[in-house]
């Protein structure tokens, strides 16, 4: 018998299930109404456009599209994705972009291309899984901020930097998700943008700034969505996606980072996997440049906004009086605390016995805390749905407590 | 200033340019016959085939195949590649089969699990710079090992397994292209398979069996193509892919791992893309399901003999005397080794200008050797322009040598 184990790298030795995605594959069956999941709605997948996109991309562009593409992505892409960032807000350029195999390998990468054992990188109480993960692949020491409704608290963030340094650890970054984060539903308020941006530059940090559901918000408050990009570009590392406007199943996503960063990015992304599937590149350029995703925001946009209300409505209606959660203003998620003694994990089977499932807290907080919190995602089933499945997590809450 | 340098790890420090990717992204145009690019022929690619089942795909399964998808891949593929595996001997199942962003992701998924700094990785002389990248990429230290026309020198990779061992080093595995390597054209001899895997048991290490090529033959020698992983599964990560029997931008690939392996792979993966894209992978299962990988394989070999046929037949023709090169029985890649006094690197300027490129053979060899030495492919110009080419390549190598 071969000793495996013995086989293994200290990376290899320490990898971490993603709890979140364990889970969400055991459901979306049968009767249970699921907020497990973060993924967008199918609904929302323009398939006869992309029907006919996929062929004219084959038929038209074939040689190209389905040969060995270059490292970076597509130039056109990148040339989309530019004036994306400059609407955002963000000084850009072809020489600061990366196309990636969604943000998933963007994460990764950086992570890479950053972290050595022990380094810090600070990271959100509680943050997107995916995110923690792949810089725990690249060895780092996760410190958890605290957030409270405007996102992370700065005291705390003061305090965690200056007790790294004075511990003599080296913080490399700050991961955040400022909009409509998953899987809290808060948004960072926007002077504590600037002045995050503004400590990076006094405790010599990057900021790694995830931000998928820029596009995704349901009031037009644009100033209170500004990039952290926009206010410091040499500072932020700045990831997007279009798996949330367009299709996740197409894994077309971007990094946006300092150009000397970026070349960086492109030699680990070499090694990595050459490049991201050069078809879906065509076909998401194509379709942005057809204003697919362009003109379909605003449908998009409405729906999940109306999934927002029927959630918010149901929770006003039916939740126990100790409960509390997040009131989003984009995005996906919606953070729920129960009552202390409530554990949402243990939970967990009596509530998809009962015909409704969630996500647990606790794994997204690197602290592991967070035992009596559990996220909900409105973004996957319809209103009515939404309202019969809250009621019956609200009742079992109720009987829980 | 920002310090970007102070910024990163130490992979981020040590990335290296993959100088033929480099080198080949400068060619393919103008007047210029290239022997460059190892990448097929766009004239192989099925595209009226692919572009009615693309459409198919997003109008009958767009729900799912634009949707997120499992790590491990499609589970339909996956069965597939299965079979794929037992009719190339070897025992397969679902559970050591994870689907990859191409071969380059899956190399370097294992690199990384694998191998800590300053283990040990035995490389053939020349090798794959994407496998030595990835390698390189996971700190591992890089060990050659001679090749001839039988592939790896059994008593030199015993030397360097005896001297790695004298030096207390850990060797964790030895990567092979055992079919038609890229870049040498030279197989493994089958006697000398069954002597590899008995090694990797006698020092315990595992082998690494890069095989994209395994279909791609000129003659009927099946038991020639036995592979390693056939021989002994416990020892040995497959990795194959449909790049080049389909399409590489589809950048649809699997790796084949003792399960307890694959297990860990799937976890490393899930942090590094979370999944490869979920719609290549539906369009690559039914083109699979309905034959149009395997009955093309035929006119697929057939196009690549011919040309292999016609760069021979030019060399014999227009070879100066002290040239000698590689009799390739299947794949892309031929090789040369010309008169020591010339350096393939500095004249490759001057074969441009002439109007025929090729790759030097130095930057395949992780020793620095083989200045002498380059790559020819032939996988990408007509049979016509390889007479042509090869022509031009001659002359200059007599007025050099």
């Amino acid at each position: 018998m071969t000793d495996y184990d013995e086989m293994l790298s200290t990376v290899g030795r320490h990898l971490r299930p993603n709890e979140i995605r364990k889970l969400t594959s055991l459901l979306g069956r049968g009767e249970v109404i699921s907020f497990a999941a973060g993924a967008p709605s199918a609904e929302t997948f323009p398939l006869a456009e992309l029907t006919e996109i996929a062929a004219r991309v084959v038929r038209e562009h074939g040689k190209f599209a389905l040969q060995y593409g270059p490292t970076k992505g597509s130039s056109t892409l990148i040339d989309s994705v530019v004036s994306t960032m400059q609407k955002r807000g963000v000084h850009s350029s072809a020489a600061a972009i990366i196309l990636t195999t969604g943000s998933q390998q963007g994460l990764d990468l950086v992570s890479r291309l950053l972290m050595n054992a022990g380094d810090v990188a600070l990271v959100e109480l509680p943050s997107y899984v995916g995110g923690t993960i792949a810089l725990h692949n690249a060895q780092a020491r996760l410190i958890g901020v605290r957030q409270d409704q405007g996102g992370l608290v700065l005291a705390d963030l003061r305090d965690k930097l200056e007790a790294a340094q004075a511990a003599g650890q080296r913080v490399k970054c700050l991961y955040t998700i400022p909009n409509f984060q998953n899987p809290s539903g808060v948004s960072l308020a926007l002077e504590r943008r600037a002045e995050i941006v503004r400590l990076a530059e006094a405790f010599d940090f990057l900021i790694l700034e995830d931000d998928p559901y820029f596009e995704l918000y349901f009031d037009e408050d644009r100033a209170q969505r500004t990039p952290l990009a926009a206010l410091n570009p040499e500072r932020v590392i700045y990831l997007s996606s279009f798996s949330k406007v367009l299709a996740p199943g197409l894994r077309t996503a971007w990094v946006q980072a300092p150009p000397a960063l970026a070349a960086k990015l492109e030699l680990l992304k070499e090694g990595a996997d050459l490049s991201s599937s050069v078809f879906d590149q065509a076909i998401v350029a194509l379709a942005v440049r057809e204003g697919l995703v362009e003109n379909r925001l605003p449908m998009i946009r409405e729906f999940y906004r109306v999934r927002r209300e029927a959630m918010l409505t149901a929770l006003e209606q039916h939740a126990p009086p100790n409960a509390r959660w997040t009131k989003p203003t984009g995005g996906f998620f919606l953070w729920m605390e129960v009552a202390k003694e409530i554990d949402a994990k243990k939970l967990l089977p009596t509530a998809i016995e009962s015909g409704v499932a969630y996500v647990p807290g606790q794994p997204f907080f690197v602290d592991d805390s967070g035992a009596n919190t559990l996220r909900l995602a409105y973004s996957k089933e319809t209103p009515e749905a939404i309202a019969t499945g809250i009621a019956r997590l609200c009742s079992l809450l109720h009987s829980a407590a």
